[in-house]
């Protein structure tokens, strides 16, 4: 099997965007975020105009809000992937989005291409943004190999710079499980070189879904 | 002094917003982010249009961008404070922005409410969200304090759940200087107890500024 065809059997542990609905709006809300920041303060792009469009977007939006408690509990409903959240979900424009996939070897793994959102020294990913990233897949690997939890402690080595603009890859494994406490390690590589590794210790306990 | 007068007397290191050209347009480019997560896929709110409306921004901001080598060199120029960054910058809609202060006893601090693009379990702060926040605040603090650089390796422990729509102070010192290597402490409390601590080790470094 090729490696793209073996990529498309893994099991994927992140949720699939959809090309209609809010997944969609997310995804060129995300190209707004990274052109503001491509487009700087050129004068030519009219940015009073653009501000007044977004705010205009963002009063549609907010006038067809629900409750934030009822949002709340939707958003927290069944027992699937999360849509929502910063790291991977197709609804929340923060997200680059990560797409995670199980492998058989027991770790998961997930490709990203990280831009100018992302930056921290010139030319080169945040030190947080990995953090963030490599915090998100320890949790997703704990819930592909069973037990899972919150994070407790979490130390970051950072062996390189990670590249913006070039393939990321992010992997992680739950390493053990002693009890409640559960050890998972990651990395972040970038063509085959680890840039940053993480070990993290969770604690199998969860904040309960609203209802 | 008041504590409100002694606040607005400390040094800002953070940049300021202003409320023209494209900080408004990202303060708008917020607005819009949260509010795509608080709507979710109420149909009411018609996503199809409102993906077009926001890919139509995009399109427009893309055409008006210079090069991106250009816009390295721009974004990096000068010594002052960044304006682009994923935690205090105010051209960066990812940033909440994060507002940091230096204080008289050589710390910094600032006050931050995170939202729904911030969410980690059910209405608490993502604890990758707290290790961005935290090791940019950590690498401020080394600005604040005289030598800095790049961050090696971060530790951060989680004490209780960080709450989502409630006021967050953001702290760190440096703690001690040794050839190149930096050790700087910060923490996330929430009315008054520690939600989240981290140890960083920065070496004395930086990557060269496009030209």
């Amino acid at each position: 099997m090729s490696p793209e065809a073996a990529a498309r059997e893994r099991p994927r542990l992140t949720a699939t965007p959809d090309n209609a609905g809010v997944d969609a709006a997310v995804a060129a809300a995300r190209r707004v975020v990274a052109a503001l920041l491509h487009t700087g303060g050129n004068s030519a792009a009219e940015m009073q105009d653009v501000a007044a469009r977004l705010d205009a977007v963002a009063d549609h939006l907010e006038q067809h809000a629900p409750p934030m408690a009822d949002r709340m509990v939707d958003m927290w409903a069944g027992e699937g992937v999360t849509r929502h959240d910063p790291v991977t979900g197709p609804e929340n424009a923060i997200a680059p989005p990560l797409a995670l996939a199980g492998r058989d070897d027991g770790a998961i793994e997930g490709t990203t291409v990280l831009g100018l959102p992302y930056q921290g020294p010139p030319g080169f990913v945040h030190g947080g943004v990995s953090a963030l990233l490599l915090d998100h897949t320890l949790g997703v690997a704990n819930h592909w190999a069973g037990p899972s939890g919150m994070t407790a402690e979490l130390t970051l080595r950072y062996h390189r710079t990670t590249p913006l603009f070039q393939p990321l890859t992010v992997t992680a494994r739950q390493v053990s499980v002693d009890g409640r406490k559960i050890r998972t390690e990651g990395t972040i590589t970038a063509g085959g070189e680890i840039c940053v590794s993480a070990a993290g210790l969770f604690i199998a306990k969860q904040v309960p879904r609203p209802q």
